[in-house]
């Protein structure tokens, strides 16, 4: 069989070690050059005639950076008679630009799938796209994989009694009632309100939330802005404690200094498809749950020809990889 | 300027009929024919070259021969030397198939897209997406529009006292929260949940709506059986009397007989993106509003290079062509 | 060596079986779902990652349909890492429209391939197109194989004493003298002169038949219309019996209301690239020869990297898959 | 309006200076360089920035050379931000390469119209394919002209008592009773059998000749090794007197000694599709009629987004561009 | 005709307003938005239906910010259905990526080429490529400008006795050469030598520079390393006085701290492709030329279909948009 | 592990067979046929179906006729369901067409490039490009090795006391410097003054040759017009003898006449890229060097999936292949 060879760009190395020790493969050096102008060039120090390459990468800040050394890189690995090459991206941030929100927009969600095409990648591994419908953004196979399973798996651990899951937003209602189903809970969701162009608030709860304990679940988050407002009318409506889980967490800007010590945050579940917060030691209530495990199985089953699917046999295939019967 | 041309294919010819009108143009033509073997071929009976083209084809019932009519004519008018071929289908059927809800499965919205810009369509004039992000499945621009601002016209004019619009479920929240804004009515949502693969029921309203007149939002009823099974939740909770509306009202298997006439229903109001039902005369609730005229505009402002956006100022952009301000 | 997994359409379920029964493989199911809005859907239920995938799908009536069932099979065993996708199209219906009769038309031959190259396909194994230049309408490689051995094999064991081999035209001529030499007979031609737009009649045979029984070839039956204006204008010539021959036997329409029991006709042979018509079992002149083993084996062929021409020894090469060397 | 800039290639001056004379533009000049490794060079000397861009170039021996040429003025004028490009092929040699006669055989006519689209071309006039689906092998829009008008009109001239039009093989059969119809005539055709892979002979006439005058049409003379053996089997069946017709009279090899002067042949009828042979001025019996005002007619309502089907409203269309309604 | 729309990117507001300036239209604004997951988002905010849009943008440090940004205006572009693209980009910085310097290495300046042809970009303008052959690695027509007359200009107004020009390598003594003739002065060029991967010399001038004022000229200056040697060498070979002059001046890293005040130093001459360093005014030396008038008037020719090679009748073609007759 | 076949077009056999005879494995037949119409087509003679197919062509006169015999092989391979197809083109002699000299020109090595892609190819293995650039041009991964190691061997079994490297330009000094390293001498380079369009002469040489003995290196030799002026600047400066070296050794022209007997030259040498010149047995001075052992190399390399730089590893890798580190 075709060998496999795996490579990281600069965004988050530790994942990409992580899923080579599962592999029992050695994660082979690439060396980035930033030349006086800021171009930058890749160079894979490995040979790749011939041989299965994955590249992981993350798109985390600085996005633009990370972005431009996978696509260097693909091109590298394309040039150098790559037999197939998989973009292991376990956070597409660009997913974010799905749609056209106002005139003249660009969509880069299905600009970067694009652009990830035309440097030559043959398949995607991601991981909990912002919408399901980013996955038909792209051209060739992608493997969509979910963290859900990890997440419950924490929370299963826990007493839920009076719990209920909430959903900062409609957007997200769909995934938050499945993983209410798959932690036999209520659910609840907030109803955003645009104030103005750039001012959204939260401005009602829909569901019961009263004396109960909240698991607020999202997809990824940033500043924690959101979440704090959801927090707070959560508090209004008689919630007064609640975990918080999300698959990507950024923990950009303000996140850490709004969500850190919070009075009614009990935890902070995240995992590391992006690298942890610079504070994660000194942030007692943060709980990086690893998906290396997840993605070094998937990228094994992908070179020996095996079933993704069946790695997600308890989630619902709405929110990552499908599969054919759930819920019997 | 390069003269206009516009063809229909059998899909919808009053609709096409009606645009024309507008624009004051002939409908040009075809000859659609049918060989003993069941293949389609199609002649455009008006000279395309260096003509600005637009074919009018909703993907209604039997969807796969319209698919295929629209793109003969697409391949037709290539091959003619049309300088510019717009699709304009106001009734986009693949939408639906957005995503990977099992394993192996296909995704017909970018298939379809993707086939469309093989023919050699140029650009798509489409209306109310089943999710914004299938704009982004063509590589071709496509001007999104809405039929939200005609249909709230209609509610407008009425007294909408004590009234709430309700979506059928979280995924089509969003628009209803927006559709609410634009009558000034809170908003409801029924909460779905899926018994097996193949039954799924409504067990929760999240909103009050206890002693109101819903207005209920769906995007399309085909069947009717989410409406329906809404209703029964909507009566157990209070809710006398229900107006049901939808862009696109394609009412096919027991639609009608499960609507027309039903206690709750004061109303079913739709549109003519798709051909109105065959019943439409004995069916004293319902009304059809025409999008032609929004069409024609829409086609005109092509035509002319002129902005589209500005045919939605008052409603809101993730449901329709965007524009860049709302709600000041 | 990479699996080969074997799936079939709703078109012909029957032959697919027979192929991977020859092949000694199982028929793997599909799961096609027809949406209320009409729109279908596929689901491969077996695995494709890195397999050598077969779909076999001749494109008969209703042909749209079962046109684009082979799209979104395509489709879905592309987006499920297929390593290989080969369509097995024993009828490819849209090889009549080739080319330009009028103006503005639509080339469906041409529109068609480039579908299925759009959609996914690596591969065609096709049979007796109807003209042998449509080959080059794919962009991808094709098998092209011929049924015109099966048939001579079938002729071969009659008494051919004063037969004479008639081609219903002269565009047909071609095939028809090859077919005439593998019999060892001569040839003629019916001469067709349109009357309308609609209206063809044949007014002439070139070539001597009086007196002789015919053996008429044509690749494909669909009413029957041209071969019974042919079998009047042999009887005008003083032929007495004729023997109608044929690759694809749709007999759509009138076709066997005109050709059961018609006095003149011995017998109908024909293939089974097409399901048979209902009737078959009520027809007692029709001889369906299977052509299961012949795409059996140019599909193990094809999975082994052999050669398929060689499958062809004794046939001349422009009806079917071409050979090196001929009539030594 | 766009500009007309018409440039030549080296195979055939005459033919686009008449062109550009009927249009009363002028032939703007091109430098074509050989590099001493004989490797080709094509500047075009006229400003082609937005321009509508015609390149004349038949290709015709040395027909290598004379496609890179093109190629390569297509290159130019692309990289020169042409507004569109359309090649003029009057004589579209590889047009002959359009199927597989034998295993792993180049199709040449595909090829060259893959390589014309990928080095930038937008559109095709061409004249008299070899076959009516060639036109299908090209990706851009090709208006396919026809002569045969032009050589009908030549013979409508002339006494046509006791005269038939005679075709070489079944192959051009058809095309040769259409040109029979235009001239009120019957028609025959000669059977050609294929000895061994390098020897053809024509063996048999099918339809009546004793005792009449014919007029044998092909579509392109080459050697003349055919029409030679076709004299001889007309001679055989008691036709005396012959005139040839053809649309593209290369004329190579022995081809001018075999006919000139030949005791059977009347007249040889070509056009200039091609450069006349060199020795046209010694060769009495040949007729060279020009197709350049057929071919700047056409430019002409190319340009001007006119019909070019109007053109041939009394020749058949499967010869030529087509039309809607023929022989009314 | 079409109208003319003139947007940029953050990368040189300047330069594109003085483009605009001269080119007497506005420059639109661009909403540029940074989510807080660090992806960008462009958003024009003037119609650019059927428009002939301009979008400014010089790869300058941050370099992959302002790529990713010129993408994203390219693709909103495209999907608001402008009529044609252009990218001006007068400073191409992947261009440096221009061959493979070691194994399994990137080619940026191929693939950022071809991401921009993705994007949609329908044509390049840009400025002194690193090397003339980056010209070709683009799909699309790209107007390849010089700033070397410009430069020539300003060296023109001085007394040029017992002056040469020196090239700081062989890469760049072509160049050198066709800058020395339009002064009509001698040239020199240093040779370099690689001492390790990472450390390069220049150990030796080739040519006479004794007693000389030297004119070094480069196309672009980064951090002046290249420079700083080269003057010690000159000052070796007994030169004393150097005016330096580049096309692109990024001074980035210590290039000012390194250039300015200077002992040999009489001036350093550059343009304004890209942004003047902060420090400008500060450096007495500098002398910032404009080429806004230069890329306004290509705009403007591009638009209404002038040749843009006139605007260079003075220059070496291989340095710039290329013309028929230079040097007569 | 696939199968290897090698095919060898009619330009230079016997390299193909040196390849085959080292590799092991026979040279496969082709047909190549030419029509009377001067059409060529190529017939591949042994199995092709998923192997790995590589053919052999260098780009020599008579150049448009083994480029067209190189692009119909590719099509008959791919055709012939070859799994890869590797275009082994030892001179690529289109390289020379680069870049933009002039106004509107063709950009020869590009199109050849793209044509290449659109015909079927896979992969590319050449040899000392004209420009490094040139590797980019193609879209597929390609294999640029460097004869200057072979060339190097030749040398360093000389005594090389008092010798200087000269490179006839400046565009060929970097790769004349590399070559004087791998021989630990000097370097010096000719300048070269265009008179007028068509003239070119050398009017200096930059670096000391007094005395010395030249070693001469060019890329490739035509009509050896530069090598003679050269000369003759050599012998002004007081250098009396030199070696002539190239790679590609075209020697067309007068190519011979001038060099053969040349009264400073005591040895031309060059390698086997090219087919060596009719006269080569009567011409005593000249030594034609083998790459048939690197190529064979190569492609064994490439079709085991080994790595091709270490081929490499005491060449620059700007010449050639790449590799990691060199002069360590």
């Amino acid at each position: 069989m075709r060998e496999i060879v795996v490579f990281s760009g600069s965004a988050h190395r530790a994942l990409a070690s992580g899923i080579c020790e599962r592999l029992g493969v050695p994660l082979s050096p690439v060396e980035l050059t930033r030349f006086s102008n800021d171009c930058l060039q890749a160079q894979l120090q490995a040979n790749c005639r011939q041989r299965d390459v994955y590249l992981v990468q993350p798109l985390v800040p600085p996005t633009q950076e990370h972005l431009m050394e996978l696509l260097l890189m693909v091109d590298a690995a394309r040039g150098a008679s790559a037999d197939k090459i998989t973009a292991v991206i376990p956070y597409y941030a660009y997913a974010r630009s799905d749609k056209k929100d106002a005139s003249r927009l660009s969509i880069g969600g299905r600009l970067v799938a694009d652009m990830l095409a035309t440097a030559g990648v043959d398949r995607v591994i991601t991981m909990t796209l912002h919408a399901p419908q980013v996955h038909a953004f792209f051209s060739v196979p992608v493997d969509h994989l979910t963290a859900l399973g990890v997440l419950a798996d924490h929370f299963l651990g826990q007493d839920l009694t009076n719990a209920v899951v909430v959903s900062p937003d409609f957007g997200n209602a769909k995934t938050a009632t499945q993983f209410a189903r798959l932690l036999g809970l209520p659910v609840a969701a907030g109803s955003k309100k645009r104030l103005a162009d750039d001012r959204v608030v939260i401005d009602a709860i829909v569901g019961d939330v009263a004396g109960r304990r909240a698991i607020v679940l999202d997809d990824e988050i940033a500043t924690g802005g959101s979440i704090l407002e959801l927090l707070d009318r959560l508090g209004d409506q008689g919630c007064v404690e609640a975990a918080v889980a999300c698959t990507h967490g950024l923990f950009v800007g303000k996140a850490v200094e709004r969500l850190r010590g919070h009075p009614m945050i009990s935890e902070v579940v995240t995992t590391d498809t992006v690298p942890p917060p610079a504070v994660a030691a000194d942030w007692p209530e943060l709980r990086v749950l690893s998906v290396a495990g997840l993605l070094a199985e998937a990228v094994a089953r992908v070179h020996a020809g095996e079933s993704v699917a069946s790695l997600f046999d308890d989630v619902d295939p709405t929110l990552g990889t499908p599969q054919p019967r759930l819920f019997d």
